[in-house]
């Protein structure tokens, strides 16, 4: 098994160093081969520019970051910063977010990563968008704020809403099986000892994650292409005495399934 | 009246870039002073290091962004590019976001401004989040999907949970009052002649931007400090026999309201 651990904070000094440092001595005691993108050691260029394709676009007066780069993969001409990294993610069967979260989701640099790396293509296109893929993938992050202020009724709102945009409309939009995430609740305002039990629960969850069943999304044959990928009648129709949505986003006007970006369906398990 | 408008797409030719000419257009005919960011002609970094802190830090073992930069800006010891955008900021009315979507959310560049210009003690502290500033701000941004593929009933969700980390976590956690999101849908994959009836409800809808309502979050109030922020319980039992929950994010385990995040509530106004 090969696991690509994409890595972004500024000082090995910090809780997400610990928790990628946790990571790597399990995953490689079981048997794993572990890579880490340290996206600041490695000054990863964050930006989507023109630079990312070498030898010149194909429209320079109106360029698109999406088409061009495409052209580019399917002609070998992106810059060898993406294909290295490409190359790592073609290799992965588990790949890992690690990262502190800053306003609501991945630093600036994470993104530049997905930006840049997740060239249409390469890790989706339209026929193969939300098709499973082979790879898992998973957010491991801390957050600022206290778990309390991450609930359906408190002043941050429910977490798994939070998550939406990231755990379907990257991971999941890509085909990757998307586990539940690891969250490090607010690590820099509990005490050292709290920081232990929470790197002690990481270290137990990681000798079976390989094992986990992914978070739950409504297979691709749910929706209609014809329609816009409108869900089909019939889904609809089975889920019409239900009293929650089937997701988070596509929650059909009924309440939002709890958990639903937290824990995998049907699981007791909860990420605490 | 003075707007600024954080701008991020590489091209001029951009159908990001004529939304950004139309808003300067007529912001100015009334009378407005506007401001463009031009994140990728500006080079802007999107990377939160160290370098934005001048003369050293004060745990180079333990770095925290969100530490330091709270003490340099205290000190007057941030970047001199970090500084020029927070001077900007404070003179600014309304701020708007013009961005193409990237991968349900903002460009990496422009994370990169959110991340690095909204400092800790600048921009909100633990004692003033949520609480109402002066100034609105705004998201205007193209997306790649079709409209059809963003509702509650579809592939990608329900727009309104997309929108809600960026809209509540960034813009109403920093007390901005938030306008209405301008969208307009997949410019790339509709006729020049439609692309050109979206610029021009985007004209016109200019006009009277600075009068709208600004879109409807509770109040710092209906939540407890002593509980960890937790909705107070009058509140919740006043809400009991709603249909709705608050928002899409504070939905009280309810039916998410429909459009929270794209119509000031009472409205009839939709933004299409």
């Amino acid at each position: 098994m090969n696991v690509l651990i994409v890595y972004a904070h500024q000082s090995s000094g910090s809780f997400n160093a610990a928790a990628r440092d946790v990571a790597v001595e399990v995953l490689t005691e079981k048997g794993c081969t572990v890579d880490v993108s340290d996206l600041y050691a490695m000054n990863f260029k964050a930006t989507a520019t023109v630079e990312d394709i070498t030898g010149g676009v194909k429209d320079p007066d109106c360029f698109s970051y999406a088409e061009e780069t495409k052209l580019a993969w399917e002609e070998d001409k992106l810059s060898s910063d993406i294909v290295k990294e490409q190359s790592k993610l073609k290799k992965a069967d588990l790949v890992i977010f690690q990262f502190p979260m800053y306003w609501f989701s991945v630093p600036a640099i994470m993104k530049g990563w997905i930006d840049r790396v997740l060239t249409l293509g390469f890790a989706f296109s339209p026929e193969k968008r939300y098709s499973e893929g082979m790879f898992r993938a998973m957010l491991s992050f801390t957050t600022g704020s206290l778990e309390s202020m991450f609930s359906p009724n408190a002043i941050n709102g429910d977490m798994t809403v939070t998550l939406w945009p990231l755990q379907n409309g990257i991971l999941h939009y890509c085909g990757f099986q998307v586990l539940g995430p690891q969250i490090f609740w607010a690590p820099a305002h509990v005490s050292r000892s709290d920081c232990n039990t929470m790197l002690n629960g990481w270290r137990t969850r990681l000798q079976n994650l390989l094992n986990e069943e992914p978070l739950a999304f409504p297979p691709l044959d749910y929706f209609e292409k014809e329609t816009g990928y409108q869900i089909k009648p019939e889904i609809d129709e089975k889920h019409a005495t239900e009293e929650f949505g089937l997701t988070v986003g596509t929650h059909l006007g009924k309440k939002v399934p709890p958990n639903n970006q937290m824990i995998w369906a049907g699981s007791g398990y909860r990420l605490r």
